[in-house]
């Protein structure tokens, strides 16, 4: 790289939405993905959702030409979904698992059975590491009643974290990924405010795609059609963000998203479009400004809206952990009621057997059931509350730093 | 830092064993602990196994006046446990946790109930920012057949990657904590050779304490004795590891560790003896050598032997979440039949009730109970399958870098 003083890197980023039994079309789908990629020659592929390591193998199998360093992100019960080709050697890899992803009993998400992540490689890239990030927040189900804000709020705080701390080495910052936010957003300007990072498709000198850059539109004939009612045009919540950090500049010259169907086919890729830019990198003589990117009142308004959003969920995790213990409570005294029964029955001190034995066996098991199940659900909400006050200090921490130091 | 070329840190660290109605003498312990820092004024304190946040605050009350700032970290159901102590500012923190931690259903070792993890605090020591790292690593409970070393072998991975990722730019590398292994462990010699970490006691110039730095004593009132009958002099399980990065040099000038009672006192301050280390940081011309630490033929042997007992485990939980799937199949089966039994015999197809129905149902309580617990474990073991096939792919990446550069 130090010869070159320009350099160009051509990214694409998808959601590949490749859920095994569940996505429709899926293997023909990751077909397309693959055989578009081979095509294509991107320098990086950041992809999201191949939940199927026989579809990650598949498409190593048939990119090995084109992209020889591959890595599959393995997290949660049926991985991160994440993985990342690249024309660059990989030289290593580091994954942080977000410390909450939703709740286990929501099976009809799902979201907590990932183990939603953010995966780093790093890439031997001219003389320079560089080291792009891929990675999803938790899915927004409902946006007037958000029950998931707090744990996407977390989540994009820790990754916020994340980039911060580990990029303090590298030229440039990059981070792919389906945010599952919408660009005015709290969490996105969190992220972006916190770490300084430049969102691609407004900064690109030329667009193509849908209009305002949607990677959630109405004519993919995959998206759910009443999610997208209020929205005509379609969301944004699939990015390409970037950051120059020591002596370099990095210019989006041209972002692109697909339109719905993939060209020439009667599928699209994906429910989600693909985001494709198109990055200038240039050495420069002075080192670029490594610090917060936007004015720091602002972030600090955004620091405290993300506060109070998660203090809001910290208050429902803590009475959803006072409800669920108190349920633990009242099964045990249901049972050592029923034991002190029994026990009074077996030393003759009752006339007769007050209950009949099934109903009495039945009784003590549904409390055995609900005693269990509460437990459970209490420790996992304990948990919940640990996590959700970790980070509202850690957001008080840096409100109180860039009030000190503006 | 700049304008003194030479500059002095004291470091305590301490396992503190105070866990609420738990640990022996824990409240009067804690006072000690205190009472001690306040009047020995170390420059940082890094203690693990605070597991109460009022025995943090009490210690932050106390030592508000010669540690003015502190944080403690969050984590898991009980917390993480560890706290960190400065007499200079926190500017930020990160949490990592480790992906796995013992099992939820050996409650009799609770660890998997702690959230173990790495804290990072990030100090504004000088013009530049240091980074100190507290950590707790699973126990060991038994050295003959240690059934966690696959996991304490992930978690000595994690470690050292997320500090190799996190310290790029740090002029000084310094960990301290409970690594729960002793110094001639695999697990220890990946994550030194893999960070270039040094090892305070091996380094020291002066010290002071128990033989061979043992952290771990028998002539401590509160070491399970038995435990430390193969050791007659002691384990050394606590450490004190740092490594210049940049243009530093630093050097262990003094190490001490507790011997059993604390001074003038009757207990001791925990079952573990503390370690205090006095380093010297200088500034040196040209840039230390940012490499990893040891020859790299031993490392690469290093790397291999953790990839095996990995692979050990790997294979132990593959065949627990065989197991376990199993059982919720046979679960499920019995289910069923009992179901069309009941059909059958609502339809009147069989001559009478087969069975008695008191028997019945608690045969279907028992095997909806079977089902419900060896699904949740099958869950567990599969995201400890993937985690450990995730490990073992990053040590295979580490392997076939350290053989392509030597």
């Amino acid at each position: 790289m130090e010869g070159d003083p320009t350099l160009q890197l051509r990214v694409f980023d998808l959601n590949c939405w490749a859920i095994r039994y569940l996505s429709k079309r899926r293997q023909e789908r990751v077909r397309l993905i693959g055989d578009m990629l081979r095509q294509e020659g991107f320098d990086l592929v950041l992809l999201q959702e191949v939940w199927s390591e026989r579809d990650y193998s598949d498409l190593k199998a048939k990119l090995g030409g084109c992209y020889p360093f591959s890595h599959y992100f393995r997290s949660g019960v049926i991985g991160s979904g994440l993985c990342v080709f690249s024309r660059f050697p990989i030289l290593d890899t580091l994954l942080y698992q977000y410390s909450l992803n939703g709740y286990p009993y929501m099976l009809q998400h799902g979201d907590w059975f990932c183990g939603k992540s953010v995966g780093l490689v790093v890439l031997a890239w001219g003389s320079r590491p560089l080291c792009p990030c891929s990675c999803q927040l938790h899915a927004e189900y409902c946006r007037e009643k958000d029950a998931y804000l707090p744990h996407r709020l977390v989540q994009a705080w820790e990754l916020a974290q994340f980039i911060r701390h580990t990029s303090k080495a590298a030229d440039m910052v990059l981070l792919g990924g389906d945010l599952n936010m919408h660009p005015e957003d709290v969490g996105i300007r969190l992220l972006r405010g916190w770490t300084g990072l430049r969102d691609a498709f407004a900064e690109a000198t030329r667009f193509e795609g849908c209009e305002d850059g949607c990677t959630l539109v109405p004519n993919n004939c995959f998206t759910v059609k009443t999610e997208l009612l209020p929205f005509p045009l379609g969301i944004r919540i699939d990015y390409i963000l970037y950051k120059a950090v020591s002596s370099f500049t990095v210019k989006c010259e041209e972002l692109k998203t697909t339109t719905g169907t993939a060209p020439g086919m009667d599928i699209p890729f994906s429910d989600h479009e693909a985001v494709m830019a198109t990055l200038h990198i240039r050495r420069q003589g002075q080192a670029a400004d490594g610090n917060l990117g936007t004015a720091e009142p602002t972030l600090a308004d955004v620091v405290t809206e993300a506060r109070m959003e998660v203090g809001v969920g910290l208050r429902a995790a803590q009475r959803q952990r006072y409800s669920t213990g108190r349920m633990a409570v009242l099964a045990l005294l249901l049972l050592l009621l029923q034991a002190a029964a029994a026990l009074g029955t077996l030393a003759g001190l009752a006339a007769g057997q007050p209950f009949p034995k099934l109903s009495f066996s039945l009784l003590a098991f549904f409390a055995i059931g609900i005693l269990l199940l509460a437990t459970g659900l209490h420790l996992f909400h304990t948990i919940e509350v640990k996590m959700l006050q970790g980070t509202e200090e850690q957001l008080r921490m840096a409100l109180r730093a860039l009030q000190e130091h503006p």
